[in-house]
């Protein structure tokens, strides 16, 4: 029997639309992958925590289909978001002689995803690539929006370009070996939605964050839709982040700092957001934006979530600052925030009173 | 004074269309520069040779416009059109805070306008660049189309992106002190607009082949502005070369090998391109699809643009098919080449004879 996805969702962006497929053990759906690959090769990039796991499924989907494949295995982790493992892919794939019709496949999360798009985007100017996000985080977001890229000893995602994938195949099945740790950092970009555009979404999470943390795989596709349908409505009207695509980063201008002052790969991702996002509620609080009760229940669903909320003590408002002007929201010299004007609606802002920026550094 | 572009070009490409400017000492009209700098940062991007002869100028634009700037300096040399040279832009620009609304300009020949567009392409996914090419080869050829990047160990501009700049300045005043042998090498790509697409342009050019060496300004801007149109005009159709635009390639699968085997650097782009017009105008020859006088007119105007005809003998013929199997144009194992239908009609075909490609091969 064929696995048929739960979900389908088209990210509608003209002749860079592609689908998205949500469901539980849609991986074992070998037509799937193989329908979105268009030359007779491929390459499998994949890190070794996920390679182990899921990389058979996926070559066996290539060797049904009659496709000569490589793989390229990346050590885990943000750490090795680096120009060297782009310079990796590309090795392998001038040595085994990948022309411009091969497909790259990132299998594993948003930094394998992150990488290989990358490669994809800038090997021979541009080949294909499919994405099969394995951790929530990158289900919900890095695959939705065609950001990829490396990071830089100076700052995240300092490099990169905008590329879209021909398909983004998410099976929830991959989250039963998700880390806990992991599946909560990744609840943190979900529960982002809603506080930036969806009252009830929030409040669906609220009553279903239990559930969510025990992996109800029903549930969890539910709320993989959800995200990925408010970004990548968000992402159609403003691909290339000109205007209010940048509300997709509440929390994120603060979880940067938080990340790359620890140290890249101390705090996961979505826990530096959860905490930024928890400052950037702080913020709008200070402006009577929002009334307190909206922070309030934003850190007790975050806590149920195990996440963090608080700033790391060891970050003085300073070194806050100096990581924050070399974010890529910064204008002119100004650092622009996404704020919220109420449960629901998020803006991007640097009309914002800085007297109040340094309390919520100092007492977050 | 100001001085006034003599010809004003536009390539047509939708929402990233873009103005060339081609005129003599244009590069003193300092507005030419300024008013296509969106922000209030710059970062001029040029090599060892042509710095010292015209860093001044560019900078001078600047501070009259009251842009802050920086500059990156690289060695010069194919052999430099490296990741690490884009590396090397890229630490500049974050050690110096350069944000997203920054302006890269390209101020040299091919190799500087690739690396610097490349970098403008990935630096925060994307900023805006402006390309001033300084040599014949990238007045006419580099800078329209929007082909930028690098090379890597094992094949020329395997990494790299399409990125289009906001507008480019070909100020004939910077070819007085271009070494002759680089303006031989800008003719060639010169002379392949005319096998390609213009037989009467192919006419002009044997008419004014003396004239053109000996750097007629006017007789230049007018080549470099038939070049830049119909490359233009070409690359409007086919933005990602997806069809027509590989026409553009004329002798350049046969080149990009001889560069290869002769280690970069050692024969000059246009030299290689020249040779490799020859090899496929034999081939097509050999296809009867042109009569022999065409070759033998493309060879005495060659000849006369102290260009190379010959194949250096040390490359055999397996050695042809070896790089030449890594090129681009390969599909599916099979090696695209453009050949000449007659003169002004090039078409890309992988309908050719293989046992005439070795006599080519072996013959050339």
């Amino acid at each position: 029997m064929t696995i048929q996805p739960l979900h389908q969702l088209n990210v509608d962006l003209g002749d860079r639309s592609y689908p998205i497929f949500i469901g539980h053990h849609i991986l074992d759906n070998h037509q799937l992958i193989s329908d979105y690959i268009q030359g007779s090769s491929a390459v499998i990039v994949s890190n070794t925590t996920v390679a182990p796991l899921y990389l058979d499924k996926v070559s066996q989907a290539l060797e049904l289909a009659n496709i000569r494949y490589d793989s390229v295995i990346l050590p885990d982790g943000e750490t090795f978001k680096t120009l060297a493992s782009v310079e990796l892919i590309i090795d392998t794939l001038l040595k085994k002689r990948h022309d411009r019709k091969t497909t790259l496949i990132a299998l594993g999360g948003g930094v394998v995803g992150d990488i290989t798009g990358f490669a994809a985007a800038i090997y021979q100017r541009g080949v294909n690539f499919i994405q099969i996000p394995t951790t929530l985080l990158s289900q919900v977001d890095s695959s939705v929006g065609g950001k990829t890229g490396v990071n830089h000893p100076s700052g995240k995602n300092m490099i990169g370009a905008f590329y879209q994938p021909q398909c983004v195949i998410a099976d929830t099945h991959t989250l039963e070996t998700l880390p806990d740790r992991e599946l909560s950092a990744g609840l943190a970009e979900v529960i982002k939605y809603g506080l930036i555009h969806d009252e009830k979404f929030f409040d669906w999470l609220e009553t279903n964050i239990e559930k969510l943390m025990q992996k109800d795989y029903q549930l969890l596709s539910h709320a993989i839709l959800v995200s990925c349908q408010t970004k990548a409505e968000i992402v159609a009207i403003d691909e290339k982040e000109s205007g209010i695509r940048a509300i997709l980063n509440l929390g994120h201008t603060f979880g940067h700092a938080i990340e790359s002052a620890m140290g890249y790969g101390n705090w996961l991702h979505g826990e530096a957001v959860a905490t930024g996002m928890v400052m950037a509620l702080d913020l709008s609080e200070r402006h009577h934006w929002i009334g307190p009760e909206v922070k309030q229940r934003t850190i007790q669903l975050l806590k149920n979530a195990h996440l963090p909320v608080k700033s790391p003590p060891q970050i003085s408002p300073e070194q806050y600052m100096d990581y924050m002007s070399i974010d890529k929201k910064v204008d002119r010299g100004v650092i622009k925030f996404v704020l919220l004007k109420s449960l629901g609606k998020a803006i991007i802002t640097a009309d914002y009173d800085s007297a109040l920026l340094t309390q919520t550094l100092s007492e977050s």
